[in-house]
């Protein structure tokens, strides 16, 4: 029987990475590294620089390539697609190691919040998955604003940016984490009475935040990003946005 | 100027620490533990335990008695005042030790999802503080599960017990976490196409975890919690509803 650990490594600070993750690191016998092309090259970068500092014999390591994902109208049909080619990948990875029992894979953040890697796994029968909690950007972006994620006793929603896009603020909701967004959701709201604390790079060297009225700081939020992401030819950015005045 | 450090230390498992934790653990001169009476003497104890693994030497450690908030009728109020104590606690606490510049306080999970501590250091002027992210209960419920937070690419709402019971089931939410609930909020929704991911404990050597349609574990739920209540003689306990089938 094989174990597959799945494990949040956090957001790119190797000094998020927690007891439980070295533990289970330093466990498996095969660790499996994606690697997503050029521009996110950042992104394995860390998986190895992370490795280099908490195993504390050499583990094999393999690299694979990430499909690419069809940018198809059916988005989430799109994604089902992609998640099957991927199972496939690491399915073959797996087959190419017989010997291996404990399988582990680095998730950015955490596997539970806008991770596929459960789904993905899910695709593998007959293997026992395994989950280490990561600290997630989410939790980056209020440490590094040092504000509460909720007011007090209130709900918080988390969402994506191409449901706010799509759906507008969510009904009766005061405070809203959005992540995944490509780029200005926040622009397609009425941005009274709202304030956003916004991250780039949250928990990396690169951090970039502004915070502010949203209608003050919108521009300033669109600009620094286009220049980011030239600058560092990839983005990750996250915000939390809130209404009604209460922190 | 003295920097107060709010270090997430994750939900009870010394293995959730982060490496960022343990260096600014190291870095502090004064460290404050909260006590909160017999019955939660374990969350002392882990703290303590946390300290004596990581500290490389011993830092001046300050216990304190949390002061107890008043249950009157006007929630927001007792909370308030009950804030305004612990802030006067800290205060006193931070001016008997007058070389102290970079005290610490270790926060159960993270500082910033339902945890006072970041509104009460907001009471105390002349502070900079500075918030270190730790592995929440939520996702230690969602890795113990082996479960996604999250449907693909569906929002999620965090609320507590209260807002559930007051307020019932949010509009539109199809995931929603229930923290601080004081006992079975769930039962005060209608249990029709509702699954439950239940724990209590979670990341804990005790952690307990039952699952299934709300419609058929809810008394299972109830039972097993007031039993493990009075073997523990507390209970901290967390839980996911997922309605609309989709995982």
């Amino acid at each position: 029987m094989i174990t597959l650990s799945l494990i949040g490594i956090g957001t790119g600070n190797p000094d998020h990475v927690t007891g439980q993750a070295i533990r289970a690191l330093n466990a498996a016998d095969l660790i499996l590294i994606p690697t997503k092309g050029a521009a996110k090259s950042d992104l394995a970068d860390v998986r190895r620089q992370i490795l280099a500092q908490v195993l504390a014999s050499p583990a094999p390591v393999v690299e694979y390539d990430v499909p690419v994902r069809a940018d198809q109208d059916d988005y989430l049909g799109a994604v089902n697609d992609w998640h099957d080619a991927i199972a496939q990948v690491w399915a073959a990875c797996i087959a190419a190691h017989p010997g291996a029992q404990s399988v582990a894979l680095m998730v950015w953040g955490d596997p539970s919040l806008y991770d596929s890697t459960l789904r993905i796994a899910a695709r593998l029968p007959g293997l026992t998955i395994k989950v280490i909690p990561g600290i997630t950007s989410l939790q980056a972006l209020t440490a590094a604003h040092a504000i509460p994620l909720n007011t007090l006793a209130a709900p918080v929603t988390i969402t994506t940016g191409r449901q706010l896009r799509d759906h507008g603020w969510p009904l009766g909701a005061t405070t809203l984490a959005v992540m995944l967004d490509k780029g200005g959701a926040f622009t397609s709201i009425d941005p009274t009475d709202t304030v956003i604390w916004w991250g780039a790079y949250v928990g990396m060297p690169e951090e970039t935040l502004i915070h502010g009225p949203l209608s003050e700081v919108a521009d300033e939020i669109l600009a620094t990003r286009a220049r980011l992401r030239a600058e560092q030819g990839w983005i990750m950015d996250i915000y939390l946005l809130r209404r009604g005045g209460d922190v």
